[in-house]
C-alpha cells in the first residue's frame, strides 16, 4: 500500500492552483490573510477537506428540482420516517467499506449535527430509566467543551451535567459520554466509570482513517457519528446514531420529532451521494492520484502534524500528546494518530496558555473550557492551509 | 384582479397532465390511492404545492457543488452566523412584496422550522427573566397540539406548559403563544391574558394571502414563520424569527448554536431561491398563467373549501367555521379566509368524531389533541388531489 508521497506531490501542487480561486463566507476569510492577521483556530471548522472536493468535481455536484423533497416524511415505512433511505444505504456502505462500525442489526437515526442526536439519546435513556431525580452525565476531563452546555442547556429535570467522570463517586445512575478519538486530546478511549445502572453513549465523530488507526469495527449499543468530522461538510449538519435497542431508537425518534420535526431533506441527499462517492473511492486505495478520501485527507493530516512536532520541538516551549504506533485495518500501515486537534500543554511556568497564543494573534480554546487545566489549549489542525501556514510561522516565533 | 377563474382552468388541466408521473415517498403515496386505501389527513403535510412548483420548472432547481459550504460559518459579520445571506434578504423582500409582516429594525434568525424557534424563544426570555420557578406557557384553546410536547419535552426548568389561556388566573410571569391564523381553526387572533409580566410570541405561520385575507403589515416584538406553511418546502425544514429585541435575538442564536450548532445550509439556500421566485412573481399577479404563487393556491383552496362547504351542507351532520368577509390587501379582493385545515364539529350526540372518520378510513387529529372538545376534529385541506377527492367522496357517505 505504497504511493502516499507521490500523492502528496500531487495533492500539493493542485492545492496551489486551485487554492487562490475560492471565494465563501467562513468564519474569517482565510485566503491572502494579511502577516498580521488574527486566526482563528478556537473552532474545529473543516475546511482543510475542501481541496479534496474541488478535486473530485461534479460527481458530487446535488440538484434539487422545486417540487422536490416538500413532504414532511422520507420513508412511512422506516419507524425513523424522516431518514432518506439513499442515507441510511450510504451509511452502511460507508461503514462497510471502512470497517470502523458495525450497522447490521443496528436502527440507524438521523439528526441535524451528532449534537442533536446526544440530545435526543438522553432524553430517551432518561425517559427510559425509572429514577425520580436528574440523572448524572459525566464524561472523563478533558471532555468536549460543549457537553456541559448541551446537557445544561434548559435545566432539563431528566438529566444534568455531572462533570468529570474520574471524580464521579456517587451510587446513582449515569451516563457516561465516551468520546473516542477524544475531543480534545486525540486518544482512544473506553468508559472509566464503569459500574452498575449506568448507560454509555460513544461519540465516535473522529473515528475514521484520516485521524486515527482502524483497529476494530466497532459494536457499542449507542454510536454517534457526524458528516462534519468524517466529510468535512459541517455546513450541511447531518449527523447519524447507531442504536441497538430499537426502543432507546424510537424514543430518540421522538425527540427528532418534537425538537425539529425530522431532518432537513437537502442536507441528507447531498451527505447520502457524497459518502456513496467517497465509499466508492475507498477502492482506488494507493492510486497516484489520490483518489481516497481517507488517503489523501490522512496524508494531509500527517504533513501538518509532522510540521507542528518540529516546530514544537525547537521552540521548546510546548509539548504535544504522543499516540502509540497500531495497525490500521483500513490503510494496512502500521500509522500513529493525526487528530483534527492539537493538544498543545505550555512549558512549566505559564499558567494562561490561551492568552499567550492570543497575544500572538492566534484564538485557540482554553484547557479550562475541557475542565481541564489552563495550562493545554486546543488548536484546530483542519482548517484551510494558509490558516496552518500562518499558525506554524507564529508558533516558531513565540 | 379578475383572472382568477381562468387560472383555475388552466391550473386544473395541467396537474391533470402531470399528476400521473409524480412518484416519491411520503406519509403514503396517495396517487392512484384504491378507493379503500386508509386516506391520512392528521397531518398537514403541504403536497398540494406540489403542482405550483410543477410548473414553474428549472427556475427552482437548486445545485450546490460538492466543495461548496463545507464551513459551519454563513456570515461571520451577522450575529446570526448561520444565516445564509440569500435568505436573509429574500427573507425580507418576500415580507416587502406580500406585506404581512415588517422586518425594517428586526433580527432575523433562522431555524430548522418554527417549532426549532419556539423552543429558541422560550429559552431566550425565560432566562431573561428574573423568576425562581418556571415560567408559564399558555395558549388559549383550540391550541397547536404540539405546544404541550415542544414545552415539556425535557422538562424544563425554565418554562412548563400551562395550558388553555382563557383559564390563567395566576399572578406570575407568562409566555402566551398567539396563532394567528390559528392552527386548527383558521381564525385570526389577538392576546386574550393580556396582564403585566407578559411576553408575547406570534406563531404566523399561516399568514400568508393563499390562507388568509392580508389586513395589515403585523409588527409584533416576536414572530415566527416557516417555509413548510408558506412555500409547501415542508421537508426543508426552514423557519425564521422576526426578533425585535436584540438581545432576545441574541440568546435565541445562542439556543440554535447548542441545539443544532445552527442550519443546514442547502435548504437555506434552496428556499432563498424559492422566496425569491415568489417574491417576483407577485408582480404576475392576474397573469392567465397563474404565475402568482399565491393567486394560484388561494384559487386551489378556495375551490376546495366550497367543495367542502357544499358536502358538509348536504351531509347535515357537520358545521364548519364561519371567517369574516375582509379586504385582502395583497389581492385587492373582498375575501374570507380559506385554511389549511378544516376544524369540523360534529352534530350533536356524536362524542368523539375522530372515531366516526376514522371508521370511514379517514385519519384525523381529534379536537382533544387541542385542548378542545373530541367532538371537534381537524382535517388537513393541504394534501395531494386524490387524497382530497377520496376525503371528499367518503365525507358524503357518512
Amino acid at each position: 500500500m505504497g504511493g502516499a508521497d507521490q500523492v502528496r506531490i500531487t495533492r500539493r501542487s493542485s492545492m496551489t492552483a486551485n487554492g487562490d480561486n475560492v471565494k465563501e463566507n467562513h468564519g474569517g476569510d482565510t485566503r491572502n490573510l494579511p502577516v498580521d492577521a488574527v486566526i482563528n483556530l478556537d473552532h474545529g471548522d473543516p475546511t482543510m477537506f475542501e481541496s479534496y472536493w474541488r478535486k473530485v468535481g461534479d460527481e458530487c455536484t446535488f440538484v434539487i428540482k422545486g417540487f422536490e423533497s416538500l413532504s414532511y416524511f422520507s420513508n412511512p415505512n422506516n419507524p425513523c420516517w424522516f431518514l432518506e433511505p439513499k442515507l441510511e444505504e450510504a451509511i452502511k456502505n460507508l461503514h462497510g467499506a471502512v470497517g470502523n462500525a458495525v450497522t447490521d442489526g443496528y436502527s440507524i437515526v438521523v439528526g441535524t449535527g451528532s449534537s442533536q442526536l446526544l440530545q435526543a439519546v438522553l432524553f430517551a435513556v432518561t425517559t427510559s430509566l425509572e429514577h425520580a431525580s436528574q440523572i448524572n452525565v459525566l464524561s472523563p476531563a478533558p471532555y468536549y467543551s460543549s457537553y456541559p452546555e448541551i446537557v445544561d442547556l434548559v435545566k432539563s429535570g431528566l438529566y444534568k451535567w455531572a462533570g468529570d467522570a474520574h471524580e464521579f463517586d456517587k451510587d446513582e445512575p449515569y451516563i457516561e459520554l465516551v468520546t473516542s478519538p477524544n475531543n480534545p486530546s486525540g486518544v482512544i478511549r473506553g468508559s472509566v466509570v464503569n459500574r452498575e445502572g449506568g448507560v454509555l453513549v460513544h461519540d465516535l465523530a473522529y473515528y475514521w482513517p484520516q485521524y486515527t488507526p482502524i483497529t476494530s469495527s466497532l459494536d457499542f449499543d449507542i454510536m454517534l457519528f457526524t458528516a462534519s468530522k468524517c466529510t468535512g461538510h459541517a455546513g450541511s449538519r447531518v449527523g447519524w446514531a447507531l442504536v441497538k435497542d430499537k426502543e432507546v431508537a424510537k424514543k430518540m425518534i421522538k425527540f427528532m420529532e418534537v425538537n425539529t420535526i425530522g431532518v432537513s431533506k437537502e442536507p441528507q441527499l447531498r451527505v447520502a451521494k457524497i459518502l456513496q462517492v467517497i465509499a466508492e473511492r475507498c477502492k482506488r486505495f494507493g492510486s497516484p492520484e489520490g483518489d481516497d478520501f481517507f488517503e489523501y485527507n490522512k496524508s494531509l493530516l500527517t504533513e501538518r502534524w509532522e510540521i507542528l512536532r518540529e516546530t514544537v520541538k525547537k521552540t521548546q516551549m510546548f509539548t504535544l500528546p504522543k499516540y502509540p504506533l497500531q495497525h490500521c485495518n483500513y490503510t494496512g500501515d502500521v500509522t500513529q494518530a493525526h487528530p483534527a486537534f492539537a493538544w498543545i500543554k505550555c512549558k512549566e511556568g505559564i499558567e494562561d496558555c490561551e492568552k499567550l497564543f492570543r497575544d500572538h494573534k492566534i484564538l485557540t480554546r482554553s484547557g479550562r473550557r475541557f475542565g481541564s487545566d489552563p495550562g493545554f489549549v486546543r488548536v484546530s489542525m483542519v482548517g484551510r492551509d494558509e490558516e496552518f501556514k500562518l499558525f506554524i510561522d507564529r508558533l516558531s516565533m513565540i
